[in-house]
């Protein structure tokens, strides 16, 4: 049981955490950082946080366990605040979807002064924001994935698994570069293109969204997306993401070559081949 | 009420319009004609479809209208087949996600012998196929696009219009290129791209799906979309595809310039607007 939790950024995840948090029990006292007073105020009145202010010093203050949950690059600048309030034996940790260049922050500031911080990203959330979007059941059956290095402290690693797995999480271990990597791949490309195809039809043809059916509307639900979290994390991960796009890049550029070749029997191969990985996930 | 309907080829949208016709009595005789006798004689024991046969002459005959749903290349090769048995006043349509090649094809046939076709594409479906997955309420709400040319027939298009619209689609008229333009990119080119996309993933870290998360089961649930009539489509309308790529690497190549050139100001913004779009449908 945490002592003190601080939740800095009241959105859909930061909001969630400290909702399920409650729910479960998970901490005894709930203090919620952000910068608009009116969620800060609802989820006061709600009993979701005991108590909600929008200085962080003052918020971090005594506090066992830090939750950064504010969009990636805000983490990389609240980081140095954190580190200057925070209690010597607090755990600080975050949910940003890229963890090489938070981590790389936060490592070079416990050069100074030693502060326990792991990297951790749940895989949940959708393209709905903000506080009013928050449910106690969001993690639950989610990955979450935590970035310790060798620097990391295994008591803090361990109290962190433990956060995330009180709130139904499935806690993964990775690298913080693999898992740069991997979310580039299977998460921040998909986005990506969701948002060029909404374009494309927006440029070329508007009228034809008029007729777009089931697979555009679910190729295209997450181009509906926060701008300001995927601007952040699109910048955030820019190399990982270039690596996936030659990838993705090279993959259509077969499919293409066997379209305009008519290639029938290879195109159908090529077909069946993606199709039976794609059922099997 | 159609005296005699014949639907050959008996998969996802065949079966679901045998199914659809029967419930709501638009036709009075129901024929299958398809490849596999199994589906066949299953359609035949769930009394969807009075009769059926492997051979088109012996269902095309006598009937008044007669529904084309295989793949598109096999209706194009089925058209002369049935331009050879049909009754004169028989009126023949077909389901075909593509529409420029089959109309010319019928209307070529329609030189040496008059017989009403109108080109039509029901936008239902999923990534599902076969019989199995047929339903009675598949095309509720759904847009069907149909594609008569000044050489229609206006009581054949009044006709195939009143058997949709029966079924509870939503009929609207395009010209065949640009029902093809408009499917390029709003269907065929999302479904591209998400093949691509999983075929990205499996060759340069297939590992990372254990990763994947909604975002990602979304953009590609149509990868797992049967190869033998994306084959078809994909070849079928090659060129209108080829120009949705242009538009979509043009947008692509938009964001990812914001991007390496680090310009959070105006990401935020192209993404903002994209946004809006999409949460627009």
């Amino acid at each position: 049981m945490i002592r003190r939790l601080a939740v800095v950024g009241l959105g859909l995840l930061g909001g969630s955490a400290a909702l399920a948090a409650r729910r479960r029990g998970v901490a005894r006292e709930i203090v919620a950082i952000g910068r608009r007073p009116d969620a800060l105020a609802r989820a006061v009145a709600d009993g979701v946080v005991d108590r909600a202010t929008v200085d962080v010093g003052e918020g971090v203050r005594g506090v066992d366990v830090v939750l950064l949950a504010t969009p990636v690059a805000t983490i990389e600048a609240l980081l140095p605040d954190v580190w200057r309030v925070a209690d010597p034996d607090a755990t600080v940790t975050d949910v940003g979807s890229t963890k090489g260049r938070i981590v790389s922050v936060a490592e070079a500031l416990a050069v100074s002064r030693p502060l326990a911080f792991v990297g951790g990203h749940p895989m949940a959330g959708s393209e709905q924001s903000g506080y009013g979007q928050a449910r106690a059941d969001l993690f639950v059956g989610a990955t979450v994935i935590l970035t310790p290095t060798e620097a990391s402290d295994a008591g803090a690693v361990k109290r962190v698994s433990e956060f995330w797995q009180a709130l139904g999480g499935r806690v993964v271990i990775l690298d913080p570069e693999l898992h740069d990597r991997v979310v580039g791949m299977v998460s921040h490309l998909p986005h990506l293109l969701a948002f060029a195809l909404v374009d494309a039809v927006l440029r070329s043809d508007p009228a034809a969204v008029g007729f777009a059916g089931r697979g555009f509307a679910d190729t295209t639900r997450i181009a509906a997306s926060d701008p300001r979290i995927w601007r952040d994390i699109f910048l955030g991960n820019r190399e990982a993401l270039a690596q996936s796009l030659v990838a993705f890049r090279a993959a259509l550029a077969d499919l293409e070559r066997l379209i305009a070749a008519g290639d029938a029997f290879r195109l159908e191969a090529a077909l069946g081949r993606i199709r039976a990985a794609r059922q099997g996930l």
